[in-house]
């Protein structure tokens, strides 16, 4: 069994005591152990500050960016052999796999793109120079700087590489240093990559580090300049912000949490058209990817109230033919949760949906499996509910299930559509499908100010089109409320949680004899 | 004696029970008084959020900044009452008042000016189109849109007009409705400004609120929409940002708090020169302006060591001329703080810099007053201290005693002043005094990082320099850490508290069509 290590002041350190088990979720099997119990982190938080700190505020943007292109290149060497960790452990099939460490190496190379093309600034201007009192003799300038501190970066099991690149990469590219945590009961590919980032020799000492386990006083050492950043519920959530050193030293603090993502067919949709075929391969795709262990997957899907009953029973029919099983199996298009506790959430989710919608295909009892030995696994079936009725479905707008689970609500106005989709209380990403050029955008805006993203599908978008539940490196990642109310990604915007926006006020040539050293963004 | 009223659901309420009474803080007598008990907050949360947004969102951005121009206006209209008011309570002179009413109606009146560039549009786009894929089909498009909730703005004891103002100006802008609470001890000033603004039929109904007392379970009320804005200590934000309601909702968050400004005087600066004088006029104004009582008032002086004796006279002479006493008198140049709580607190500050600091001027004692009672009022002398050791200054770097005073703590090089700045923990603002382009570029670049404005005095600065402690509705206000991580004015950069950043993700030409109905900034 292999043993995961720390990565803790450019060392690979083993945790003592007792460890925790990482293991196939078709098989149960162990497949790795890890511990964090000994590690010291006041060191790695030293190291961090001292170390990696300045070399990377050292290195001009253009040098950032050769780091995370030899930190995407040896994910990309090593694809195969990752995608097979990947496979071993959390549950995923190969193209789930690939989803987490294409998405990872391909979110390294765009931001390598970018800070190539800042070149060899090694600080933002942030805007034109403004202007200050009756002359141009007093200008004022907006600088965005490297933040003197450690980034903690707290990653969720779903995403072991692309969720610790993404963060990785807006961090590295800003100059300040991380120490990341996967979570500990997926951690295999995340360490494995790690260790390949590692041995890449792209990152400077101190740049880098790494926590197999949990992060023990971590938090009680982090101070003003430091940033955390944490992709997981809303509970653990809640906890970290509220954590007393956390709040009292200023932590900068970036969420990204739970989501009702919803996806909204217009009224417009007809089926067999090209706007519907994208409507239901996009929302098949995002309840069963991961098996739907995704903060951005659909959770509840607006259909007109005409249409309602058509369409779910079109998904259902879709799903019904989902090939559930051991993603060693090759047939396999969906593996099972990734955890004991995983499952179980689910179950109680779907009960509690069950309490206001009934059930159109999938369900509690778990069905037919492709190469699952009896009783070992976290398998649960694709389920599609429909409620019962929409303005009173509580648990459908308040509670994520986090599986391959979703809720069918049928709508009769636009105005219906925003009121409902506010009831999730802030998510990451909706989707609108529809050719009605005037819906679509009513609906944006009525979606907009809940929401991080807001994809819109249609016709002429349909043989393009990039499913929802994608997060793209050019576009922000995030949403209110609910979802965190963070921001990641969005090209320079996610390297601001890094930086500190400063005004320089002084004299004006000199201001733009300091704003000349910068890239202007 | 007036009662202060609160402005709910567009009526004016009294509340009832147990007053606070306000007081004139040189006589003690009071002037009014205050309480918000019975106060329907469940009415003014939903008026905010079913009339008062919707009415905002409804208006171009330049709608709206008619209405800004017009609570500016108003103001100034009524300017010597609002001074009269602001010298009767609050221990302000004339000219203290001018600084807070004159700040708020320029600050309006700058957002104001602005909203009218933006022009017709009611959203904004946040930089240019993103193409996505391989061709340009798809394309991702950030845009701001108002969010639906309601802004609860908490201001600070010492600039109920400022503060107020330049938190529903960025507000209002961005067509988010506001409940603002001034502190009570204080709320003289802001409640005869709410008068005029409602008064001036400026402003759409249920989009201003006002809160005469406590804020009760307003904060129990706030959800995912929503946005709290605070000025004040770091302990009150922590309480604030650690709520349960505030934490488990996601409300926006955006704090100002304390802060150890610092003011650098280079290794250049020579007694008798414009930079020189300009250091000492700045030190001297931002120590005594509002009697201390500034979140940008200069707390440390750093001067160069061979020097720091020179200086630190020079400063004690200047500070030893101040005049004061009570502001009705003319020749009065510094009034008492604005409460028997800040003077104890001023005075066990003091006593806790005394350990690690000797009295260069003033102290704990008060000196001569000019028109006070004696044992009446709440006054404290112009106090300038002198580190004895810089390194070894804990209390100096640690607690910012707010009030009129400050320490001066000598240094050997530009890397120590970026070392002793920091630990600060973050503040909103720092000046630096030199001639020297190097040693300020260096300077500020050792600076930036720790805070939100950076203000460099030179002789070419000096004719028309502003005081640091002046804060720009065109340049951000806040800074990291300690003081409270959050950002306020900026231009636009002030109205994003008040909006979600949505990317917009679709059909090319539908994308830009979407766009085009938006300000891009």
């Amino acid at each position: 069994m292999i043993t995961l290590s720390s990565y803790i002041a450019d060392q690979w350190v083993k945790g003592t005591g007792k460890t925790t088990l990482l293991l196939n979720s078709s098989t149960e099997a162990a497949v790795a152990e890890a511990s964090s119990e000994g590690v010291d982190f006041v060191r790695a938080v030293n190291h961090a500050r001292a170390a990696g700190g300045p070399a990377l505020r050292a290195l001009s943007f253009a040098d950032r960016g050769a780091i995370l292109k030899n930190m995407s290149d040896v994910m990309v060497a090593h694809r195969d052999e990752l995608l097979n960790l990947a496979m071993d452990n959390g549950g995923n099939t190969r193209s789930d796999g690939k989803f987490d460490v294409d998405g990872a190496s391909a979110t390294l190379s765009a931001y390598a793109e970018l800070c190539k093309g800042l070149g060899d600034a090694r600080y933002l201007v942030d805007g034109e120079a403004i202007t200050l009192g009756r002359s141009s003799r007093l200008t004022g300038q907006h600088v965005l700087v490297s933040r003197h501190g450690v980034a903690v970066h707290i990653n969720a099991f779903n995403f072991p590489s692309w969720g610790m690149a993404e963060k990785a990469a807006c961090c590295i590219a800003a100059g300040m240093p991380f120490i990341t945590k996967p979570a500990t009961a997926t951690a295999l590919v995340a360490w494995r990559v790690m260790q390949l980032w590692i041995e890449s020799g792209a990152l400077p000492a101190g740049s880098a580090q790494f926590v197999a386990g949990g992060v023990g006083n971590l938090l009680d050492l982090m101070g003003p300049q430091d940033v955390l950043a944490f992709t997981g519920s809303s509970d653990t959530a809640v906890k970290l912000r509220g954590h007393q050193r956390v709040l009292s030293k200023g932590v900068h603090v970036n969420v990204e949490a739970d989501s009702l993502n919803v996806a909204v067919a217009g009224p417009d949709v007809e089926q067999g058209t090209p706007v519907y075929d994208l409507f239901l391969k996009d929302v098949v795709k995002e309840m069963t990817q991961k098996t739907g262990q995704k903060c951005t997957a659909i959770r509840r899907i607006l259909i007109p109230k005409e249409k309602a009953q058509a369409f779910a029973e079109d998904l259902a029919d879709r799903l019904s033919h989902t090939k559930v099983g051991n993603p060693a199996v090759d047939d396999v298009t969906m593996g099972p949760v990734s955890t004991a506790q995983q499952k179980k959430d689910v179950l109680a989710g779907m009960q509690r949906l069950m309490g206001v919608a009934k059930v159109l295909t999938g369900g509690t009892d778990v069905g037919k499996l492709l190469g699952a030995e009896a009783g070992k696994g976290f398998f649960v079936m694709p389920t599609l509910l429909m409620a019962n009725d929409s303005n009173n479905a509580g648990a459908v707008h308040e509670h994520e299930v986090f599986g391959p689970v979703a809720t069918v609500l049928a709508y009769d106005t636009s105005e219906q559509v925003g009121v409902l989709a506010a009831r999730g209380e802030g998510g990451l990403v909706a989707s609108v499908y529809s050719d009605d050029k005037q819906f679509s955008q009513d609906v944006f805006f009525a979606l907009a100010p809940h929401h991080g993203r807001v994809v819109v599908g249609s016709e002429k978008s349909a043989g393009q089109a990039i499913p929802p539940g994608t997060v793209m490196p050019s576009l922000v990642h995030g949403g209110p409320g609910r979802a965190g109310g963070g921001e990641e990604l969005g090209g320079t915007r996610g390297m601001m949680l890094y930086m500190q926006r400063t005004a320089l006020q002084g004299f004006g040539p000199w201001v733009e004899s300091v704003a000349s050293g910068g890239k202007r963004v």
